[in-house]
């Protein structure tokens, strides 16, 4: 059908708006027309290095200037970007280069070392823009259900999967959130999320869709931030609640100017404290649910409900829909809670390479997201558990299950459990509960080290909590919500 | 594909922002909830009288509450409407009905004549809305690629063919000019053109899915329009030329208030003195280029290009492509007249029943429009021809071949030529040159008398040129654009 096919998004953007700046980076400034002819060069010297149409290719790679060029090389190309979480450690990123069968990986020097352990080519970031130019092949229309990017998520299983996200999906997204949100020629969007997240690179797209500035932020800096959204004119900003926490601290008895109508917040609701601290600093904040798999936010709560809607992530995006289910499989009355499941054009088709997974989670064009969640009588979603136990840290996710299965790969460890706690700078941080075997001696220390092979440090659990048993039901399912009760309890002790 | 499927637009909206104006009309408000109890209640009246889904239900009504009211009705129960231009003749009108195999119309009592020319039953008004309610089958979901509604053209042959229009075009449409001209939640669309036409139906379908409050007015009045812009904080209002020409005179010393944003212009492109008071005056003129199977406009040029461009429509919108191809199907080099084809998500699918001629006017995607024009160096959109010497007067289309056919058939014309002269108030105006048969005496009152039978009031032609011959080509094909020269040249005179 005609509805799928378009121009290519950053080439068509460069023909409209060629003069107006894409990118701020630190003292860095870039125009559509010099993005895109960047991108071009680049995709030039990707295709001298081997690289083709249609393959999958791994990126690790930071918050950069040369990262937005590369991402918009490989789209050029019709290339799918495989963009891994540079805060795993080797281990990990080992595992989703091998799971994703890419077929070489870009990288920044500090990641080179995973060279080693994999069995494709390793390009490194300054070998790229080394390398010879030749005349790339532009993909000059793209097709909305080809694949644009791959982006890792653990999920229920606790290994990861690989969300597939098309070209369509991004679009769908960005149209969704501007119609949402609005959109003008004075926006400009400070994107201080990691690239390699849904969150990020959800930015880049809009950049080129909407034709709107970014200012890129290699990390989050509370004083950086309010200090450009002031004097480059920042108009919305991606958060998280720890990183809106820090600004409004930052912002002691200042205000943000009147121009700034948007803090997207994503990561779980707000607390009422923030909320209110938000409001007297003229912060507005547009709470939102969303995952990888729906390709950023899917449901957000504009700001004028923000307090008589306590707690809610809000109402579906234009294009998006979302229904409760019971276990039964019937549709959820008015404040019944069931399972969230969601559709729309910006969810994804499925995973990479795991057909089986995506089958199952699909029913009839729905995804089911493990959620547990319920809408009020007038469709306001109300987010309960995120799905299986899921612990967000500072916008990070972190799948209990993952860390437990390392955990049990230890010696001196008969059985482990990993639940989040409350935590006041990170939202939640995961606690470990061990169960060590019989006559062995095992310590905190021992653990975290053993840890930090396998795993990013963020997932590293705070606390151990050594017991003799975890609570699990008949089937020996651990319930993990038991944990913490247990600790409230005074049962189980450090 | 999940690409395709989203919530039934009015449904929707309803839910998220329900208390939101939807329409002003006169003294008339109602919110987005209330346009949907309403519609949806016009439904279940449209049920009781036999209406069902998937039919094509002729529609022939003038702008007013009402018709958005039935607009509405006909998406919600997933009925195909084929909206008529309620200025044409009665012969004309009855032609339509016939050809577009309607199940049924609704009109205006003024329209009621025509329903006994017609085989299928005529539907009132108001026995509409006096009739038994019923409760509706609501489509909960539209299918981007179903026919949402259907607007009669006549382009290049004369007889006029129905232009299908998906809900994905109107969708597109929309979207595409949102991201153009940019959208926030304090933006009013003025419409005074009528809701028959796509500029108006377009502005109903932004209305739903942005959630954008529209002004509704029953025909222009350039005090009216300036008296609404300033009471009701219009932003943006869609025009032709003749209607910018008025209100700026019509705005004497004044100027209008400056959150007003944006004139978007079809119907031919603005002469230079025209957009130089619209410059003095503040009014932002958006010069376009469309036509009914783009579902509106698919090239705009920002006011910022209105004089160094001049004469432009400007760029494609970012879903959209042009092209200009020359005589012997290669592409052609900018500056290089060609006919424009015209591809993306808006363009439509093809005409009504007319198979041949929907496959003939399509390649690989591309939508052949019949009109000549080049495009510069930068990509700007020049139109020199509108197709088939396309007559544009006061916004409305007027076909050459359409009148001829009706001259020729009077018992005393052995040939006819019609082509537009320029005019002050409308643009242009049709002129017709008549070769009357041999011995035979014709009069301009008669022949005026004659076309009223058969045609709408604007398509009469304003003069006539009474001749022995008319210039034709060696395959005796009529030169149009040779008749005003041998006018000029004093060739043919009155």
């Amino acid at each position: 059908m005609q509805h799928e096919t378009m121009p290519n998004f950053l080439k068509k953007r460069a023909f409209l708006t060629p003069e107006r700046t894409a990118v701020y980076f630190n003292d860095q400034t870039i125009s559509f027309k010099e993005l895109y002819e960047k991108s071009y060069e680049t995709a030039g010297q990707l295709k001298s290095l081997g690289v083709k149409k249609d393959q999958y290719i791994g990126v690790i790679l930071k918050n950069h200037f040369d990262t937005v060029v590369i991402l918009f090389a490989l789209q050029l190309m019709g290339v799918k970007a495989v963009i891994l979480n540079n805060r795993l450690s080797k281990k990990e990123l080992v595992w989703q280069v091998n799971d994703s069968k890419a077929a070489a990986v870009i990288l920044e020097n500090e990641f080179y070392e995973i060279s080693q352990s994999v069995e494709v080519p390793v390009i490194k970031k300054e070998d790229l823009f080394a390398a010879t130019l030749e005349i790339p092949e532009i993909q000059e229309e793209i097709h909305l259900n080809d694949v644009c990017t791959v982006m890792y998520t653990s999920g229920t299983t606790g290994y990861p999967k690989g969300v597939l996200h098309t070209y369509g999906n991004h679009w769908w997204s960005a149209v969704g959130s501007a119609l949402n949100l609005g959109y003008t020629d004075r926006d400009r969007w400070l994107c201080s999320v990691p690239l390699f997240h849904i969150s990020g690179y959800s930015i880049l797209m809009k950049s080129v869709i909407y034709g709107m500035p970014i200012i890129l932020h290699e990390s989050f800096d509370a004083n950086k931030a309010i200090g450009d959204i002031k004097s480059k004119h920042v108009t919305i900003m991606s958060v998280v609640g720890t990183m809106l926490f820090r600004m409004v601290e930052a912002l002691e008895g200042s205000q943000l100017p009147n121009y700034f109508r948007c803090a997207l917040l994503g990561g779980g609701p707000a607390p009422l404290p923030l909320l209110e601290v938000c409001k007297a600093k003229a912060v507005p904040v547009f709470q939102s649910y969303g995952m990888t798999e729906t390709a950023s936010q899917i449901v957000t709560l504009a700001p004028e409900y923000s307090i008589t809607k306590l707690g809610s992530a809000g109402k579906p995006l234009f294009p998006s829909q979302i229904e409760i289910i019971l276990e039964n499989g019937g549709v959820a009355q008015a404040n019944q809670a069931g399972e969230i499941i969601v559709k729309g054009p910006n969810v994804t088709m499925g995973y990479l390479n795991r057909p089986e997974v995506s089958k199952e989670k699909f029913n009839q064009g729905w995804f089911h997201t493990g959620d547990i969640g319920y809408m009020d009588e007038e469709g306001f979603l109300y987010v309960l558990d995120r799905r299986s136990d899921l612990i967000i840290s500072g916008g990070e996710n972190i799948y209990p299950a993952e860390i437990e299965s390392v955990l049990l790969a230890h010696p001196d460890v008969a059985d482990a459990g990993v639940t989040g706690f409350n935590d006041e700078t990170w939202g939640q941080v995961p606690v470990a509960f061990i169960v060590p075997k019989k006559n062995a001696k095992v310590t905190e220390e021992e653990l975290i080290q053993f840890c930090l092979v396998s795993l990013a440090k963020y997932k590293i659990p705070k606390s151990f909590y050594f017991t003799k048993e975890l609570p699990r039901n008949a089937s020996k399912k651990l319930l993990r919500r038991k944990l913490s009760e247990l600790v409230h309890e005074g049962r189980i002790q450090k």
